[in-house]
C-alpha cells in the first residue's frame, strides 16, 4: 500500500454500470516524510474518506477485495484512513482531532 | 485508475480471436493538473469514448471486469468518461457541453 | 497494452515444462510517436508475429488469457499485430504491404 | 520480491473491516548493496517482523497468499525476515545475533 | 518477462510456512544489450538456476503458475534459463558450454 492525501473529487456519469454508487477520489501520493508528490491515483472510496485526510491505497486485484469494489473494473481503493505513522521513532503524521 | 485523454485509434486485424469486436483507443496520460504527459496506454473501450474525451483507465486484472473484456488478454480498459474533477477546491477539467 | 516492435528472438531449453512450445520474442517499447525506447520485454507470441512487426503486448495476469499461455508462468503476451495507429488525426504507423 | 528495512509503524483505526488485526509496517526499499532508497511501501506483517529488521516483501495478488491477508484489500506483505544475502560472493547483509 | 543475471543468494529462516523449500536468488536486471542494470529482484527458483546464469523472470500472479510457487506469497519466479538471444540479427548473449 502507499500513503496518500485525498485532494479532490471526480464526477463521471457515463461509466461501466457496475460502478454505479462508487465514489471516486483523487489521491496524491505522499513520501514517507509526509510530503506531497506529483504522482496521483483516482481511487474508489471504501471507508468514507474526506478531502484532506491521509489514507492508505491498495492497488491491483487487491483493490477489488472490498464489498464495494468486488468484481468491478477498479484498480485502486482507499481501504484505511491513517491516524498516525512514524519512521525511525519520529512521528511523521498525526490526524488532527478536528478532521 | 489514472486520468487520460483519448488521442487516437488503432487497427489490428491479426489478433487473438477473443479480441474480435473490441475497440482499442490510444490514451495519453494526464497529470492531476490536466496536462498531457508523454506516457500512454492502448486501452479497450468499454463505454463508447470518443477522440478528445477525458477518461478513467483501469489496468491489470481489473481491466477484465467488464462484459466486453472478461477472460480476454486485455490489461487496460476505459471504464468511465470524466465529466469534471477538482483538486484543492479548484476545477481542473469540465467536459464541454458540445463534446 | 503498450506498443512494441519485435526486434529479436530468444532460446531457452531449460524451463518450466508448461512453457514447452511457446515462442518467446524480444519486444522493444515504442513511444506513441513510433520511436523505439530503451525499455523491452520478452513476450510469448500468441499471434505468429515476426521480426520487425509492430505489436500490442498485454502484461500481468491478462497475459495468461490466451490458449497458449493459460496457467503458464508467463507475464507478457503479444496478442495483436498492429496494422496502423493514428494520434491527433496523424498516422504514426502503417504496416507495409510486403511485411 | 524486493528487499526492505522495517523503519516504522502505522495506525489506522477506520478501515475495511476485514483488515482488523493486521499489523502494518513502513518498509523502506534497499538496493542490492543494502543501501536505503527513498521508495517505501506500507506492508502487512505476516511473520512478526520488528523495527530495523531486513525483510522480503511480496506485492500484488501474491501479497494475499498468506492466512492473514487472504481475501483482504492488501497489496504488500512481509513474508520473510532475511538472515543474510550475498552478491558476487560478497556478503551484503547479515542479521545481527542480538536483533 | 525480463532478462536477468543470477548474482547472489539469500537466506531467510523465519518466513511464511508455505515458502519452506523454496530457493531464493538475487537477480540483477539486464538491458536488451546484455548490460547489468542497478535494478534487481529476489526471485524463487523453479528451474535450478546457478550463480552467473542468465535467466527469464516472470512477475506478479504469473510467478505462482509453477508447481513450486503455487498459492505461495511469491511475486517473482525464474522460469527459464536463457541459452541465447539476439536483437536485430546480432547475438547479444550465448550461454557458455562450460556453465
Amino acid at each position: 500500500m502507499f500513503l496518500g492525501k485525498v485532494v479532490g473529487t471526480l464526477v463521471a456519469t457515463r461509466k461501466e454500470a457496475s460502478l454505479d454508487g462508487l465514489k471516486f477520489l483523487v489521491v496524491r501520493r505522499l513520501t514517507v516524510e509526509n510530503e506531497e508528490e506529483s504522482g496521483y491515483v483516482v481511487a474508489a472510496d471504501a471507508v468514507g474518506a474526506g478531502i484532506g485526510e491521509v489514507v492508505m491505497v491498495a492497488t491491483g486485484s487487491s483493490a477489488r477485495q472490498t464489498r464495494l469494489t468486488d468484481k468491478r473494473p477498479c484498480d485502486a481503493v482507499i481501504m484505511a484512513i491513517v491516524d498516525t505513522w512514524e519512521v525511525n521513532g519520529e512521528e511523521k503524521y498525526r490526524k488532527s482531532e478536528s478532521s
